[in-house]
């Protein structure tokens, strides 16, 4: 095992809770002392100990000298729990090495600088890229306010979402579909179009063999034509949000209010989507799964008004220029302005392709 | 190594050769004795000798005894060369492992009764599939007499061929670009509708840095509205072919004869996919590579008339409820009658993903 091996254990540890933190950032720890796994840990959940705590109690008296491979600096101010870098000073650590920087404002930096002052030899960088990919909700969310939006289609290989009749159960098969559900249960909230509701009836709950958390779920209804009895309104399973234009019907508006749905009205007529995530964000969404259908994710495109691209791609062909595509509305008009992606994921799930990409 | 490994080794040998031995299909044979890998080859061209000969003449006196991995049925007829299977019993091999049998009528288990009959211990059926992927083409267009259809398209991770504008340069990559011209070498033909013509006026010639076979160019073209001097008429670099139905203009017919271009006229008013495969079958195509654009695609998607898709997804999103997609036409209606195709291989093509599947 090298530098190398240590720390990809700690971002192992800390990916395990990814969604089970937030607000917090997931964090993983690896405590070694010659050349033994001494002790390790990871940050469980907001208001518990930090990674750094849950491995210096496992290694115990022997903490003492050892070196730590943390995935993110470790903090130097008192939140719910003490600081971790007066924690690493006090037990006597040798060497500390940091994947990457904390871009909260109340640490950056600051947690090296302690444990520098105090004589402490800190290395930072070590496998940074995939220690940021684990935060990337949390990174962007902090020093923007804004959720991280992740936008959500299934396709056919031709690119359809639907035949030209408008059939789509299903285009992906199980295992795809089961997959969405883990993105659901990682997102604070869901977000679909009101035609959507309208037409599938979603409940856009988290569906998971072993559970799961709902996210809340929100839907974009500039005139509020979404039926009072469609399951979402109804199901009491989880809050639903709707967002409308400023333009809508009181009486109707009242309807929702007493069957317990938040309407959240924009100050102008039609939704601007960058003032929506502005909104919500305030409103505590930290992460945003957007699921359509096509008007839905031509608005996000059209504003370049994400941060990240979940493809399911099926082994299907459907075929008809009129068969709806999952992007739609205006369209971008030359290559040149196209948004280009990076590819950070392919994988196979059940019989169909996944492709998770970033704007570049 | 294992018997395994040693057929993979001659799968090896023939997938080098893809392209270089029509009509004939490509084949590797590995002969082994005391565990020593004592010769190898491959079939290089027509008219030149089997990969068991190549095989048997590098181990020479050695070969006496030794077993033999031949990724196909050995031969039995006297053909330009004369029968492997003779070659075989003459040397004196003790076993041959096939991996399957040759679906040419005169051979077509002829070779290994044969091999059977002459005490020589044979079995057949190691790594059967990827031994028939290999000759995919020749096996297909020997029991059918009809060209091995591929349709070939290059999308971004929306389903879009180009933008609501029409801009399509360039979607994919410059690999992904390059990669095609690889399927057009190895292709006996290349089609495209006549929109595609005259919208971008291509040459559809195969353009490697070590330069490359131009397959036949083949134009589906109704009304014969190609213009006289598209690139494609007039270039000389491959001969190139029009499929018209049949009212079409006599003049206009004698300009492209005295170009030197081939009119194949339909028997109908209109081009019937399937019929055109039947009259250029006959006229001696055994593999076709279809480039679009989206109406032609469509088309052969209706007939179901293809075995072969190739798609390359570039990571980029377009938009637009009005960008064309890569499969057009009526389309398919309903989930049920959607093409299921089961995906052969996924892979990265410079920062393009290139998807290959087949029918189920």
């Amino acid at each position: 095992m090298n530098d190398k091996d240590y720390m990809g254990l700690a971002i192992k540890l800390a990916k395990s809770t990814i969604g089970q933190t937030a607000p917090n950032p997931v964090v993983g720890a690896v405590l070694v002392k010659d050349h033994q796994i001494i002790g390790m840990g990871a940050h469980l959940k907001a208001g518990e100990p930090h990674a750094e705590v849950h491995a210096i109690q496992m290694a115990g008296e022997k903490a003492k000298d050892a070196t730590i491979y943390v995935t993110l600096e470790p903090c130097s101010h008192f939140g719910k729990t003490p600081p971790c870098s007066d924690l690493i000073i006090r037990t006597g650590l040798k060497k500390v090495f940091v994947a990457t920087t904390d871009p909260n404002p109340q640490v950056a930096g600051k947690g090296i600088e302690r444990l520098k002052n105090a004589g402490i030899e800190v290395e930072v960088g070590l496998m940074q890229e995939e220690a940021r990919d684990l935060n990337k909700v949390f990174f962007y969310n902090i020093s923007t306010g804004l959720p991280y939006v992740t936008l959500k289609s299934a396709i056919s290989l031709d690119g359809k979402i639907a035949t030209v009749t408008g059939e789509s159960k299903w285009i992906t098969g199980e295992e795809a579909r089961e997959d969405v559900h883990v993105f659901r249960h990682q997102h604070d909230a869901i977000l679909v179009g009101v035609n959507t509701v309208i037409k599938d009836n979603p409940t856009l709950t988290t569906r998971l063999p072993s559970g799961g958390k709902n996210p809340i779920r929100i839907i974009l209804d500039t005139h509020l034509r979404t039926p009072v009895n469609a399951s979402i309104v109804t199901d009491g399973q989880a809050p639903t949000w709707i967002l409308t234009g400023s333009g809508v019907n009181p009486i109707r508006e009242k309807e929702f209010l007493d069957l317990g749905v938040k309407l959240i009205k924009m100050p102008m007529e039609q939704i601007n989507i960058r003032e929506m995530l502005k909104i919500i964000g305030e409103m505590g969404i930290t992460s945003l799964f957007v699921e359509g259908g096509a008007g839905v994710h031509g608005s996000f495109l059209k504003e370049k008004a994400f941060q990240q691209v979940i493809t399911y791609i099926a082994p299907k062909l459907i075929g008809g220029k009129l068969a709806p595509a999952s992007y739609g509305g205006v369209g971008i008009e030359t290559m040149e302005e196209v948004v280009s992606l990076k590819i950070k994921e392919v994988d196979r799930v059940g019989n169909d392709i996944r492709i998770i990409a970033e704007p570049k």
